[in-house]
Formats: C-alpha cells, sequence, structure tokens
C-alpha cells in the first residue's frame, strides 16, 4: 500500500469527472442520513435511496437540511446526487477521490470544502486521515465521510436537544459547526503529541534511549502530515470568513473568524513542536557523543594503567641469565609495590586530570 | 499537565460561547479593584460583586474608568460582565481560554486584546505564562489577569502621584500604558536571557561540560516559547497604530509607535539569540569531537608505545634452549638500553608528528 | 555527457534565433502524425512532409487539428512550420533547445507552453526528462516531443472512441488534456517515490546498512530534480487558467483550475517527501552513532576484562627467585580461582551500569 | 554587563519620555561643537552651554548649521535642547537610550535618525557600537555621539577646505555626508572580516587546529550583530530616498540612492559571508572527523601487527616439559623469522587496502 | 589581497563622486575601441585619444556606435569621457569602481548598467570576476571592461559579417547582444561547475578522500559567489525588459524577455546545484563515519580474538610448582587446539553477527 500518496495512476488517461474512487477499497453499505430542522421542526431519518435526498435541493424550502453521507465508494450514487443538486462532475470526482488537499471551491449554488480528519492509530501512535467533505447550499449542507468516525455526534445531538441559536441559524452556520469539530479534533491531536514532546523532554535528561531517535522521527513525520492538512485549512477559512460569499451571512462570520483564529493558534503550535522536536534531536545527538567519549575514557584508563604494569611483569619474565634483581631476597615484594606505586600514580594523574 | 497546550479538549463538542475557564483550576476569590480618574479626581476601590463595575460602561461618564479583574476561574462572574458591557459570546468566552494566542478583535463599540506576561520560574529557568486580557471602550479599560503577578503596580502608582499627563488623557493611554508595561516585562525577559548566553558563550570557550547542550536547549526551548507571545504582538500593536480604530486619539498614536519599535526590537534581539545559540551548540558539538579526537589520541600513544615494549620481554621471556642473548653477561641491560631507546624513539616521533 | 546542464555552450556567441538543436543527438526520423476532428468527423494521417501540415494553420476551419511531432532534432523541419504558423523565430529556436524550464509565452495568435515529461530509467531509479512543447493556436495544436515515450496515446484514443465532450470542445480542450496527461505522469512518479520513502522507512528501523545514505542521496536528488519541473509548471497553469488569454474559453477554465490543484497537491507532496527524506538521513546518522558506540563499548568490555587477567598470569610469570606463591601446593588453582573471581566481577560491574 | 541588551529593566514602570541615559555611565562632561557655513562664510566654535546653539533653530537663518553632541548620558541637557528645538518627548528619550535599532522618525519640522556606527576592539576582534543619531531639520543638522570616535572629521575637514559642492548644498547634503561616511565604516568593518574569512579558508586547508571553531563563532556571532545594525538600516535609507519628505531636495536624492547601493551591497557581502562561515564549519568538522579516522587507524594498525606477535612469544614462553620446538637448534631464529614474516604481511595487507 | 570585498575603505572620507579606480592596479595602456554601423556603413577603429569618441553623443547621427575601453584605471580619461557625454560624477565613480553590485540606473538620456563577467582561473577552479559597465544612448552604447577578456569578439564579428537583423538594429539591440553575450558565458560556467558536481557525484560512490570536504567547499564558494552576481542581474534585466524605458524599443523587448529566461534558468540551477552540493557534503559525511565504525570494528575484532589467547599463553607461562598440564605428555598440542578453538568461536560468532 502506498501510505504516502494513494494511487492516482489508476485514473491516468481517463478523461476528467470520471467517477472512479480512490482510496482504501470497502465493501459496507453507504449509510445515509437526513437530520431536518428549523426554530421549531425537527425530522431525523436514515434513508436507502439517494433518491430520496433529491427533495431539499429546493432552495424554497423553509427548513435547513443535513444530508450525511457515510462511505464514499460507490460512484454512482455520488454520480445521482451530483446530477440532481447541479455539482459539476469535477466536483463529484475530487468527492471520491480521497487523495485531496483541503481546498474550498466557489460556485454560484454552492460552496465545495475538502477536509481531513486526523487520529492517532497503533502502538507507534502513526496518524490516519479521513477525508470530509462539505457540499454547502443555500438551505442543506452535504457531508461526506471516508470511514465512520462518528466526530459529528455531538453536533447531532445540539441540534436535537439545544432549541436555542442552532435551530435559528441557518445552513451557513451547520456548516461552521462541521468545521469547528474537525478543528477542535486538531487541537487534541496537538494534546497528544504536546505530551508526547514533555515525555521526551524528560527522557532526554534523564536516560535518553536509541529508541529515542525513532520516537522523534515518529513524531516529526506526524508533524509533517498534520501540517499537510492544516496549513491549507488556514486558507479554506480565510476565504469563507473573508465574506465575498453571498451563502454566508453576515451573523456567521464572526464564528467563521474564530474558528480561523484557532486555525492560527494549531498552525503556530504545530511549527512550535517542530522546531523543539529538531533542537531534541540535536541535543539527543550530543548526547550519543558524550556517552562515546565516556566510553572511550573508560578503554584509555584501562590500558593507560594496565600496559606499564604487564611490560614490567614482562621484563622480570626474561629469561637472561644475568638479571641480578632476580635473585634479591626482596624483589618480588619490591617489583609488586613499584607496580602497585604505577598504578596509583595513573589513577592519581587521571583524577587530576578531572577525566 | 500538558505544558505545551491546554486541555482544549474538554470543550471539543460544546457550542461556541461555552464559558468554560481553560487552564489550571483555582480555588481563590476573583479580586476587582476598580480605579477611576481624571485630571482632579481619583477614586480606588475593591469591590465584592461584579454588579458595581456596571456604571462604568455609560459613555457619558467624564471620567476613566480602570476595572482590574484578578483570576478569571469563575466563568460566571465574566459571563455577567460581558453581557452588561455588550461584549460578544465567543470574547467572554476567549477570555477564559487562557491558551489563545496574542490577538486583536476590533468591535465598534470596543477593542479586545489578548496578550501574554512571560515570567521565569523555578532552578532551570522555565518561562511561564499569565494571559492577561483588556477591553478597551470608550472611557474605561477593563484588565483580565490569570494569576497574581502584580504588574499594574507601577502604573496604578503613576496615576496615583503623577498629576500630569495621564490624568489628563483618556481610556485610549491607560490601554497603552498597559501595553507597555506588558512589553517592558518582555526587555527584563531577554536581559536575563542576554545573560544566559553571556555565560553560555564564556563557559564554552574556557570548559564546556556535558551539561551545556541542555542548557543551550533550555535557552533555545525558552525563546521558541516567547516567540510565541512577541511575534503576534508586533500584529495587535501595529493594527492598534495604524490608526483606523475610533477608539484610539491621535494624540496617543505616537505612544502606540514606540511600543512597536519596541518590539520590533525584542523581535530582533529574540531572532538574534536564537541564531547565537544555534551557533554555540555548532561549536560545542566541535568542542566534544575534538576532545574525543584528544582521548583517543592518548589511548592510541600508550598502545604504540608499551606494545613493541611488551613485545621484546616477550621474546626473551620464551623458553627455546638455544637463544644466545640469554647467557650474555650484559644480554639484560642491553636489551633495557633497546626498550629505552624503543620508547624514546616512539615519543620523540609523536611529538615531531605535533600529536 | 553533462547531466545536469546541458551543453548550451556551442550557441555562445551565436544570433539569437540560430536553429541549433541542444540536447542529444538522433538519427532516426521525424515522426509527424496528424488527427484533425470535431464533433462528427476524424481523420488520422501520418504525414511524410511538413508542408501537409500547414493548411490547419487557417483560422476558419471548423475542426480542430492536432499535430504530433515526435523529434526535434531536425531544425530546418522546424524552421519551416515556425515559418508558415507566424511563429517568432525565439519560440522555434526554444522548442529546438531542450534545456528548457517549463514556462509560458502568449502571443496574440498562440501560445507556446514548455513542460517537461519525467520516467525512471535503469537500476538505480534516476530519473530521465523529455521535453514537451505545445503551441495553441485558435484551431489547432502542435506538440513537439524529444523522445518517442508514447504519453498522449490515451488521448488519441479518447479521441477516437469517445464521442462525448471530447469532440464537441475546442483546442483549447485538447491542450487541458495534454496537460492533464503530463501531470498525471508526475502522480505516478510520485508514487514511485512514495513508495521507495516508505521502505526506507522500514530499513531504517528494521536493519540500516551503509547503502542506505546512497539511497537517500538518489531520493533527495530526485525530488531536487522533479522540483526544477513541477515549481514553475504551477506558474505556467495559473497563467492559463487566470483567464487573460481569449484562446482559452470560459469552460475549459474549471477544468484548467483542477490540474492546477493537482500541481499543487504534487508541490505539496514533493516538500513533504523532502522533509521527510532529511530526517531520515539525520536518524539514519545518529544509528550509525549508535553503533558506533555500541562497538566501542565491546572493545572496552574485552579490553577491561582481559587486562588485569593476564597482568596475574604477566606476575606469576616473573623469574624471582623468591616468590613464595609459585611453591604453595594450591597456588596455581588458587590464582585460577582469583582470575574468575576478577572476570566475574568485572562482567557484574558492567551489567549492573547497563553497560 | 549585559553585553547583548542594554539594562532597559530600570525603566521599567516608568512613563513614557522619562530622560533615562541607558547605556554605560560616563563622567566626562558632553562636548558641544557648532560649524556654520554658507558657500562664503564658515564659523566653528566649542559651546559650554547647550543654550548657545538654540539660535540656529531658525528656519530663515540663511546658513547651515552642523551641532555635533559627544557623549549623551546629561539627560538635562537633551531636555533643554528638545524642548528649545520643539522635540517630541519620545525622541529625546530614543536618543538618551543607545540600545535602539537603526530607525527614522519623520515628523513635519524634522527627521529623527538612529543609526550605528561599528568598531573592532580588543584582541579576539569583538565588535562594538555606538549610537549615533541625528536631527535634521530645515537647515541644521544636530548630531548626537555616544562615545568619541571621531568619525565625521573627515568631513568637518572637507567643509573647512572644499568650497565646492558641500558648501553650497542644504542641510539635508549635509545629513546624507554624515550618513554616508557611517556606510563607509561598515565597509571598512566588512573588510577586516572579508580577510579574516580568507585566513580562515587557508588555515582550514593548511592546518585545521581546534582553536579554528572559536574563530569561526567569534566571526559568526560578528556578522549577526553587524547583521542587525545594517539590516535596518537600509529601511532606514530607503525611507528617506523614495522622497516623501520635504525636507530632502530631489538634488540630493541621487546621492542618497548612492548610498542606498551602497547599504545593499554591504548586506549582500554580509550573507555570503554567513554562508561561507557556515560553510567552513562544516568543512572544519569533517577535518576533525577525518583526523579521528587517521588516528584510529594508526590505534588499529599497531595492535593488528603487535597483538599476534605478542601471542607467539606468549606460546613459547609457556612451560610445558613437552614443546619439541623449544629444543631445536634453529628455534629461536626460525621463530623470529615467522614473526618478522607475520609483520610484513600484516604491513602489505594493509598498504594494499590503502590505508 | 583582500579577496573577498575590493579595498573600498581608501575611499572612506572622500566626498562622492571622486575619481579613485579601486581594483587591482595596472600600468598598460587603456586602449579604445570604436564600432560605428548602420545597415550599409560599418567603420572600425582604434583611437588614442578619448576626444576622439565626443563626436558620437550626437543624437541626430544616424548611425550606431559602439565605443569599447579596456581598462579603467586612468579615472582622468572617464572623467572626460563622462562630462562629454553628460554622466552623473556618480556614474562615472561607479564604473571606476570593480567593487560593485550588478545594477542599472536609469537616466532621460541615457541608462548605466553594472555586470559581471566570471571565468575560471588556475588549478583549484576559483573564480574571478570581471566588471563590465555600459552606457546605453539613443544611438551610441559604451562598453568598459576591467580585464582583457575578448568576451565581445563574436558580436564584433557579427556586426562586420552579417549584414541582417544586427545592424538594421539600433544601440538597444546592440546592448541586448552584449548583455546576452554576457549570460552565455555564465552557461558555460555552470556547465563547468555541473561536470564538477557530477564526477563528485561518482567520487562519492566509488572511492570518497578527504580531499573531497574541500573540493565540496571550492564547489560551494564558487556558487555563493556566481549567485552574487546572478541574482541581481534577474533585477537589472526585469526592469529593462519591463519597458518603462524610451531608449529600448518595442521589438528588442521580446530578446530582452529571452535572456531574462536565461537568467531565471541560470538561477534556478544554481540553486539546484547548491543543494546537491549541500546533500553531497551530508552523505560524504556519513561516509566518513561508516568508514571510521568499519576501522573500529577491525580493532575490536583483533583485540576480542587475541586477547584470551594471549591469557591462556600466560596462564601456562606462569612458574607454579604444581601446574599439573604442564607435565602432561600432550599437554602443549591440547593447549594449541584449545586456543585454535576458542580463536575460531571467536571468528564464528563474529561472522554470525554479520560484522
Amino acid at each position: 500500500m502506498a501510505k504516502y500518496s494513494k494511487k492516482r495512476s489508476k485514473k491516468a488517461g481517463l478523461p476528467p469527472g470520471a467517477l472512479i474512487h480512490i482510496g482504501e477499497k470497502k465493501t459496507e453499505e453507504v449509510k445515509i442520513t437526513i437530520v431536518e430542522y428549523d426554530e421549531t421542526h425537527l425530522r431525523e431519518q436514515e434513508v436507502k435511496t439517494i433518491e430520496e435526498c433529491f427533495p431539499f435541493k429546493d432552495k424554497n424550502r423553509p427548513t435547513v437540511a443535513w444530508i450525511n453521507i457515510d462511505g464514499i465508494h460507490q460512484g454512482e450514487i455520488l454520480g445521482k446526487l451530483g446530477e440532481s443538486f447541479g455539482l459539476h462532475p469535477l466536483i463529484v470526482e475530487d468527492i471520491l477521490n480521497t487523495d485531496q488537499r483541503p481546498k474550498i471551491e466557489d460556485f454560484e449554488e454552492y460552496h465545495y470544502i475538502v477536509l481531513k480528519m486526523l487520529q492517532f492509530q497503533g502502538n507507534d501512535g502513526e496518524i490516519v486521515t479521513d477525508q470530509v467533505s462539505l457540499i454547502l447550499g443555500t438551505n442543506y449542507v452535504i457531508s461526506f465521510q471516508e470511514k465512520a468516525f462518528d466526530i459529528f455526534h455531538a453536533i447531532r445531538e445540539r441540534i436535537r436537544t439545544n432549541k436555542g441559536r442552532m435551530r435559528k441559524m441557518g445552513a451557513d452556520y451547520l456548516a461552521y459547526c462541521l468545521l469547528d469539530a474537525i478543528v477542535d479534533n486538531y487541537f487534541t491531536i496537538m494534546e497528544t503529541l504536546g505530551e508526547k514532546i514533555e515525555s521526551l523532554e524528560y527522557e532526554l535528561v534523564s536516560n535518553p534511549s536509541p529508541q529515542m531517535a525513532h520516537t522523534i522521527y515518529n513524531l516529526k513525520r506526524n508533524l509533517i502530515l498534520l501540517r499537510r492538512s492544516v496549513w491549507p485549512l488556514r486558507e479554506v477559512i480565510s476565504r469563507l470568513e473573508r465574506g465575498e460569499s453571498l451563502l454566508i451571512k453576515e451573523s456567521t462570520r464572526i464564528y467563521l473568524k474564530d474558528v480561523y483564529d484557532h486555525t492560527i493558534h494549531i498552525i503556530d503550535t504545530l511549527e512550535t513542536f517542530r522546531e523543539m522536536a529538531t533542537e531534541m534531536l540535536e541535543i539527543y545527538l550530543s548526547n550519543i557523543n558524550n556517552k562515546l567519549n565516556n566510553v572511550i575514557k573508560v578503554l584509555t584508563l584501562i590500558a593507560t594503567i594496565f600496559m606499564p604494569l604487564t611490560l614490567i611483569t614482562g621484563i622480570y619474565g626474561m629469561n637472561f641469565k644475568y638479571i641480578p634483581e632476580l635473585s634479591w631476597r626482596w624483589g618480588y615484594p619490591m617489583v609488586m609495590l613499584v607496580m602497585a606505586g604505577v598504578g596509583a600514580a595513573m589513577v592519581y594523574y587521571f583524577k587530576k586530570k578531572k577525566w
């Protein structure tokens, strides 16, 4: 599996607008849920066929409709939806292609927004992404999810219980809420990464192990991948907020400004984390070097102490006939004393030089 | 505790404007002090209930009021204040959330400014931040502090004693004074860091210890964190100073320009410090390498001198029946001389090669 | 052969517009194919002389003509073509010079676009480039290819079979299709590189070999060369898409926007890959350092254990007349035990220090 | 002493405009000299009291006056001057504060320019800075110097001797001359640094010593500090030259353009020097590594040659009763030959492997 | 000699416009050649006195004149020329000062362009620069060269032989040709550097020697110096080409655009080369580390095999009276077998661990 770029190549040569799903193949059914509400009414339903969604495209309908589609691996469903809602074929193609960069496309009748949901997975804390597409029309929002993380659960709950602002506002506010939920999800990711950095910092001082390099590498890779999702998001939200669109009401703009500030905050933290990870790696490398230094010092110490002593024993092990010392009565103890003295002098010398 | 990003995740899924305090939990009372002054009058008081602050929102009141709120962990107090002063719910939410990036929000009736106070804490000189929020209205300034560093003491003193400019100018000048106090505080931080760099530079030449790497890491981390507070500040002050706001009088603008210059100066120094810390780390690493080199040279020297000598003693320690040298009268002293000669030659050779 | 910059020097001193082919010399014939189509008709032919292409320059001809020229090493053919179609001499020179940076030149009557096709070649995965030039006129597209990769095969197929959109649209849509084919080709390259990075990541953890450094170097070099082709492409497509040209119809613009998004996506991935390769190299270097550390530890261990033992044997190998231990009945076993004890103590000490 | 940021903290909490001198304390007198000139007249004098300078503020005076003030540690003198010449209190504060970033402040009546003079000091070639402030009025220039480097001597000389352009032009040309003198001083600094780089390059090839790292560090630090002075200067001169000011005459503009070009040239050279210093450090580190490699090779060679030989002597030093070789007639010479052979083989092997 | 910045300091303190030649002193005569041509006529001459050039400043003269001045070390000649052709004194100063950054100065009557010619010199491939200044007037071009590389030879030849475009076009086209010749010269430099990189790449894989670091350093230094000449050139040509000048005719603009594209191409290649050189240095460093690793492995292997064997011989070399093995009949062969076994086991162990 190509982890870092999905198999787009199978589309090479096809005409634009070809409805080929790019991403992991799935066999489950596509799940379509509709929430329709205004200040006083609320209707939730799960529909079986895409055709049941078509009435909501009517601009004059007084309610707000939220159509959520879990699973985008069935191109023909999206094809019909696109045709009915008047989506450009390239947009439908983009929804199916899960290897998109976050972006926004403005049409007169609707906005198309692509975003990335992120989640940690597995033991080594790899980040997996889930592409979320939004179509914002006059009085409807269609959301497409690749996988079934139920990230919009809290919003559905808020629509149900909270009779206040949410139900009074239009489809643009709903779209804001969905964006906000995704950005809040990034904060959760950042917190986990922040905790990882903190524990790495602690480990760096207390007990730098060779595994640290790989942990730092994983951290940096996650930050690099995260950045790919967050940087373009900034542009997306900025364009929504700057207010050139008629689909976004003035009252919603301040909320979008708030999400924008959050995005900037996440980018800021991300860059800080990247710099800290870089610094940590450097300090880790200097630690390894220091350790090496210490090991070699021990080796040198050992060699420096034992080599002269071994030489002395070698000298008195020679078989010359005339070595006067060998026949001295106290020759042996004297040599032992000399050796002890030489050894002690070495140790003293190294201690003094603060080795 | 998540040191590098506060637990925003507990807000994930809540509607915008939810008054949840993000930061360390506290149990002390919130302390509210009011200073009201004009050129001739001065009234200072500490109030118990937030309702006592409400009269100051009156635009026609001839005095300037400074409401200082120490402690922001009680959402309901801020909620009431916000409602009374007409603050947008998202602003009140931002005041409570102490994990903000410095920013300014312009409304017709008031400006909202978020800033960061910094202080060194503990032995390893970690920097802790305190979020300061300001609301600047026509004739009032409300300041919110997370912790109880009394950073605005000097300003209070100046209002009390100095009957001059301060008391003659409006709320915008008061806001400038508060901003200036915070930027002056950054200069203090920079000085401490500058002294640390200087002592590191000295240590680098005189006695580079393995702890240095960690000191440099701490320094760099502090600079990274500092930058997160100072860079956005530049934007904040620039927007105030460029003068698109009616709340800032022309005469105050030159003072804001001065604070702006100070901010640029701090950013400049910060970047210089960062570069110097990077250079120092590199030089430190080259020092470690040099040390390693020297230790290995000693080892090589020892081995090179003693190995041939030990070989010689080994040769004459062999038990061959017919080794003519062994029975020579002066064999032993001759061998000793040869060994001394070999050793001296080695030492001479290494000296000459400038090892 | 100068791999990184082609021999332009042979043109130094020549007047501008000199029709000298810069690139590898070739001897094959230049192959010219013409596809002429509109919604109902289709005519494909391979022509022998360039003069047969001249009728297609007529603006009032109702069909779209695609003239594809394989091989650009015969300057005189291009010279005639240029003269007939009214191309500026510098443009003809640029088509011949295969060492061009991707660019677009706008003239009133036509656009000149230079692009780079890329392909992996050989065992070490070197990337080779093929320069593709396009001339887009009112109702014709002329494409020039340096080498004979048949990259436009799929498009020819689509013209033949698909009676739909392709045949209904004009020359601008054909030009878009050719651009799209080239950008799709980049996705294929990116996928291969992504897989290489993944396998490198795996190798980094499991078994970092010295060859890895060279593999990473090759990867980085490929990314550097790729960037040279892709970055300017962004500008080229952006200028086409922004729509200052009369040759591009409004309906084609959204397709160009799509290609533009793809280019941004490729650039993004490219930069991500570059960062990951850089990180990998750093981790690889830290791995080498760790390995070195481990080897030296083994050496130190060996020396530390055996040197004292050897010293002991040296002591009892001395030939002093009066060494009392030598004549003890259990002297030999005792010394052996002492040596075993010393060795065991060393091993225990190192184990405890977690070497 | 805080070398890298001066003690601004003693001003923390003071109102803006407080006349506190920030910099080294001095006890010498402030020296005030006045040069008044027009095409035909010239009057130079050293005055005792600041009051004698006040008449020159008169706009209608036909002469140009240059007031030079050496020493800015007496706040009250500047206070009086500022009041008389109508300088804003913040400007007077800035003149006193020697920890300024180069900048220009435009007022209707005058420009305030802060610049940095640089000089090498001491053996390790540390760069010290001297802050120079200029006030440019309609027909006067006031210059303030912190230290007594007589950098403006040449200009004074030119006014005295040269009856030509200088004396015919106004105060703006005088200001240009002062700026030019400061920028010329930077060229001198750059030359010295350029020579240092050249000698470092030579040393790098011929004899890289461990001190080199520190020399490179000093060089880089100087370049970092230099950059802090030169980068903002570019902005300052650019703003003067772009000509939004009425105080600068059209004829002077081309001279300012020339100074601007010089500043760009210095910045360019500075960045080049920085890059070269970075490269040199890297090469130096690779040299250290190569040296280490060589030393370890020697060690390995020694060990590899002597260890087998020592083993052989050990074997024939064993005391077994039945070692047939020991009693051979030519045993000893044979063993010696074998040892010589083994040693020679080793040396040959290493030579062949090009160690 | 200051290689990296020429002795401008001798000008410090002089008034602007002082005609001091900055560069290497020379004693040869200045050589002045004039080529005057129009479509039908051509006159070439070498003149002795600068006064003979003065007639060509006449705007109404129907011919184009190219005055080439080799050698700029005689200030007074340029002074006279400048006065006669109405050049600003600062321009004449700039022509004399060979330490200029490439730039263009626009005056109403003429353009002043400074460029750098580059050439390899000596064995280590150092790049030397030659400053070329151009004055482009209505119907004349004056070119100034510092050294006598005959770079404009080909153009002179083209004027002589080619009766075509060159002779029909004006002075602006001549200026373009001179610019083009200089940019073509850069391509030659780039090719040489490209070949150097290629051979370095080959060496990196096959046989990385310690000299490589210095070769890479030289390469990088050359690239740094080259960049200083090429980057500003881009600006110069861009300003000429954007067409704000009346001296450049519309028909010449497309040729300037072509030179501009070449400059971009060179910058692009330059940056690519810089990145490749950086990568190569890193790989080279990792190679050194790998080598070190291998050497230390050999050392460890040797020590690990021989130390236990030496210990065994030491044990049986001890002089204890009661060592039963010593008197065994097959003791010696047995010990030899044990030693062989131990050695073989070690070698097997290391082989298995893939050392």
